[in-house]
């Protein structure tokens, strides 16, 4: 039976299936709840996605927490970008005067109701003037610590290496491979 | 058969109920979806709430949105405020440079699943240092436009003349006179 990864971003999906190459994409809408603990999220995307499926089935969270609204807009993130955009988030760091970040990615895998497990992975930043298109979302803003380029700028095989979301799809392939279904 | 009112928040309910004093507190916690439109958070808690119970239900949503967010905290201001506090909001807006804010209440009745009805009020005013400890949540930093006292400041009397809250709750309470169940 495939590993089911629910997601609607066609870009997010192939990241995660270079690391996975085992995941099929199930593009359906599910509700996210309102919440800044990503995994109280995904926990009740995943109770809602195995109403419908059987399997392992994986949902994903990424959260760009700034340190000028004290951790926020966390997993709200998308919602920003939505209202401010990047140059937005950018001026906002700037009149804040404070530019450090945080990126935090969350996997959740369920192989049933009582068998949920999150692996997760943090990249610390900072949050420059847009640069760069080879990313989405918030990628041109964001500046991983010891790294020139944006992920905006850096090609995918960089990126896997620098970003907090190829770490936890790493954690997560271990996982997988150690504990069979 | 009474109208219930599901709020976890005790002072929201004694001020609607000085409104509508048929109304009945309801105090389960049903999630609230991640979204920023009022009415599509209300909506779904609506359709969960009706899951349990006949009869009419009521939910409110009060959003606090910021002109330096572009609307922004607006249904999402509970996680600002508990992240930043009123003092870190009255800060950001400080460092925008840009004090303007609305604030906006939607009640939805549900009187069925295909019987949904909303009732909104707004009202402009500013973001300011925090005064008063008569209101809850946000009103220490909200005065709104027209008075010289922030939410936090008025005696209850003058919330409900000056506050959106009131206003919805009146047009709520006609609603519910001209529309007998």
């Amino acid at each position: 039976m495939p590993v089911l990864f629910i997601t609607g971003n066609k870009r997010k999906f192939e990241e995660v299936k270079a690391v996975l190459p085992e995941i099929e994409q199930l593009d359906v809408d599910l509700p996210e709840i309102q919440e800044i603990d990503a995994k109280a999220v995904i926990r009740a995307k995943l109770l809602e996605a195995l109403k419908h499926r059987q399997g392992d089935v994986i949902v994903e969270d990424s959260s760009l927490c700034f340190d000028c609204l004290n951790g926020l807009p966390g997993p709200l993130i998308k919602w920003f970008l939505k209202a401010l955009g990047n140059d937005g988030l950018y001026l906002l760091a700037v009149k804040c005067g404070v530019f450090g970040a945080e990126a935090r990615t969350t996997f959740g895998l369920a192989r049933g109701p009582e068998r949920i497990y999150y692996f997760e992975a943090s990249c610390r930043g900072e949050i420059v003037r847009p640069r760069g298109d080879k990313d989405f979302g918030w990628g041109p803003i964001f500046q991983p610590a010891g790294s020139a380029l944006t992920y905006g700028e850096m090609d995918r095989e960089a990126k896997h290496r620098f970003s907090m979301r190829g770490q936890a799809a790493r954690k997560l392939r271990d996982f997988l491979k150690e504990n069979i279904r």
